[in-house]
């Protein structure tokens, strides 16, 4: 299927490449069809030489003095990340996070469709979340056969997140995307993607702290905090 | 407040801190009392120099041979995040997503508290919600007010994420996290933090696809795909 052999990326670079898709497709939005390093690489807040580079592994390099074209670029990034396709996930966990992460449209507009919703509770079966009826995770395995599902989304509380993945990765589910706080174990081949609803908030403390001791130090010559970095 | 001026932290190595937290407060929680710069990286997925280099801008060097003191260590992280004090949150926002976050204990329990849930349908009002009764968004200043909120959490549908913003940063919010998948025009100096609930399931679909790929290419002598990194 892919033409060449396919390149490594980098871990580090490949999380950017998201990042990219998501500014090119608002500037396809908004009727912009060239961008140059430059201009992508403030947007992305990265410096323009890395943008080349992280570009570099998809094959492409732009034109001097010309930049990238925006639609094929936003292509060649989708390709690479397996998104020309739209992959079936499962959600293990229909709480009120399981079904905003059903519900929500920045998940099923790029890339993705919710194809299962499990719970364990049993009040919770038979309803309708995102399109989709929730079904026992006794069913996950049938669920994840039937759909061909190698995506599973964990949103169950921390004490029943190891058992969801255990379940997963014994239905045959290769990536699984985390968000109960805590960490899992799973066999070597099975990626697992932490996402960390806190970690920005405390970000945004270090930054609120900074506020704060730059008034309280205020008559300084010099900000002592990124107050508007 | 600050004994000494406050250095500025490389936003790369901000956004590193927070993960060290988490794992020190795993070991913690383990009976680990001291680690390895090592160790810590390949908890962390850096490489051991990096996180030297990250701790040095706390002040803090290890000991060769022995290592640092993870109790002191998560104190100093957590005085440098400014996590040393319980941050008052408000939500905007009182869908699934927004009872998700408010209900998370991964936050309630890392720094912050819920003082204000708010939303403009009217349906919500009056609900409880991680302990607060969801109020108009109206009443939004005057929550800011009351209870000294610096931090706003926009987990409205994408259309009014920007109307969000505006009234948060009316009534005095300099920091923002949002969740809504759109781009937020804010004034300079508040800060905004965007969590891309997609972001992370385009970088499974990226090694899913590898490792169809490998699996189509079998025999070669050589996986193309990470599969197992």
């Amino acid at each position: 299927m892919s033409d060449s052999p396919r390149r490594k990326i980098p871990e580090a670079a490949l999380g950017r490449l998201p990042v990219y898709l998501r500014i090119l497709v608002d500037l396809t939005a908004a009727g912009t069809t060239r961008i140059s390093s430059e201009e992508l690489a403030e947007l992305a807040a990265v410096n323009a030489a890395k943008v080349r580079k992280d570009l570099s592994y998809l094959g492409t390099y732009g034109t001097r003095g010309v930049g990238y074209d925006v639609q094929f670029l936003t292509y060649q990034i989708q390709r690479e990340l397996g998104l020309n396709q739209s992959w079936p996930v499962v959600i293990v966990g229909a709480g009120n996070l399981g079904q905003a992460l059903a519900n929500f449209t920045g998940i099923s507009e790029r890339g993705f469709h919710i194809v299962g919703v499990v719970d364990k509770d049993e009040s919770k079966l038979g309803t309708v979340v995102g399109g989709v009826r929730v079904k026992h995770a006794d069913e996950l395995t049938q669920i994840v056969h039937s759909k061909s599902v190698s995506i599973g989304i964990i949103a169950t509380p921390a004490a029943q997140a190891q058992e969801a993945a255990d379940a997963l990765v014994k239905a045959g589910v290769g990536s699984i995307m985390n968000f109960a706080p805590t960490v899992l174990a799973v066999p070597r081949g099975v990626h697992v993607r932490k996402v960390d609803l806190a970690l920005e908030l405390q970000i945004l403390s270090y930054y609120e702290q900074c506020r704060n001791t730059s008034l309280e130090a205020n008559g300084e010559s010099e900000q002592s905090g990124p107050v508007s970095a």
